[in-house]
């Protein structure tokens, strides 16, 4: 980041007023433009004791195995960002069933918000970022393939938890209808 | 965002190739800018029965109560952001339990991972953003002036599952050593 996004002057790196870390500030319309971690919302997806995985058409790791998962947009809930990545990447409609995991990855400046879902339809297809979507048993998980390691994580947490029901936590907000999340799961 | 922060020139809004949704584009140096939602992370903190409020020195809602949260910073984990808001509104030093909610503002585009903690010692204090802080007991929470609905969301179900041991969900990664959780408690 070197240009004002508002204004198009050219950024200092400086310390706001109040603030104790430098960020970048706009000498001419004094705007402070700030940078932050982005979020990935993604789900393991399960169908009759079968897992949903998709292998990678683009890069990083293209030809590698994944699950659903991608940055969440503005506009939208964590939960609606994990349905749209599983329909991208997998033409896979899904119900969200609770959140298995949050993995910071502190490199790369994300945090992921990983859930667990059941397929609504086994009947799934390649999108346009995979080369192939497989539904595999516990015992057929490609290990020695998977694209990145908070997959091999979360994998290894779903097949952990997979007997036990859905997790505690809440997700989704109490003053909103909850249709992507499975009834007297994922809330209170 | 009118203009490239790369290189400064104007941008235009249009959607790239093999997007969905018009973005940011830069037709000078061909940088997409995306946006996308904040992480806030905070904790609700308790400490003997009772629970930490901040009354809140900074726009927006000034003076109201909160709980520690806030943005978090690039190079961290969830967890230690959580942890660092604790310390710079509250000089609490805390120990987290476990995540209680991930709430979507769909508004403001925020997603707000919402922890359990304990307060490692009693002896707090008002840091720059606080007016005051304030152990309260569970019948002493000022619900007509919190700042935020996800500050009542959020001790709402503080309040419901404080008897019960800590969520399920794994918060942290697994190669990580996690100072900040408690052992036994929000991981496997």
């Amino acid at each position: 980041m070197r240009y004002c996004p508002s204004c198009g002057a050219t950024l200092e790196r400086r310390t706001p007023e109040g603030d104790d870390r430098e960020r970048h500030v706009c000498p001419s319309c004094g705007a402070v433009h700030y940078q932050n971690p982005k979020i990935v919302v993604g789900s393991v997806c399960s169908h009759g004791g079968q897992l949903l995985l998709c292998r990678r058409a683009i890069p990083p790791r293209a030809g590698f195995w994944t699950i659903p998962a991608g940055y969440l947009e503005l506009g939208e809930t964590a939960e609606e960002g994990a349905r749209r990545e599983a329909w991208e990447e997998a033409r896979a409609r899904i119900q969200l069933e609770g959140l298995l995991a949050v993995y910071s990855v502190r490199r790369i400046d994300q945090v992921q918000l990983l859930y667990r879902a059941r397929l609504l339809d086994p009947d799934v297809s390649a999108g346009p970022e995979s080369l192939e979507v497989r539904l595999v048993g516990w015992d057929g998980i490609p290990w020695d393939e998977l694209a990145f390691p908070t997959v091999r994580w979360i994998l290894e947490r779903a097949l952990a938890v997979k007997d036990q029901p859905a997790p505690l936590v809440t997700v989704g907000n109490p003053d909103q209808a909850q249709p992507d999340l499975a009834p007297g799961e994922g809330g209170l």
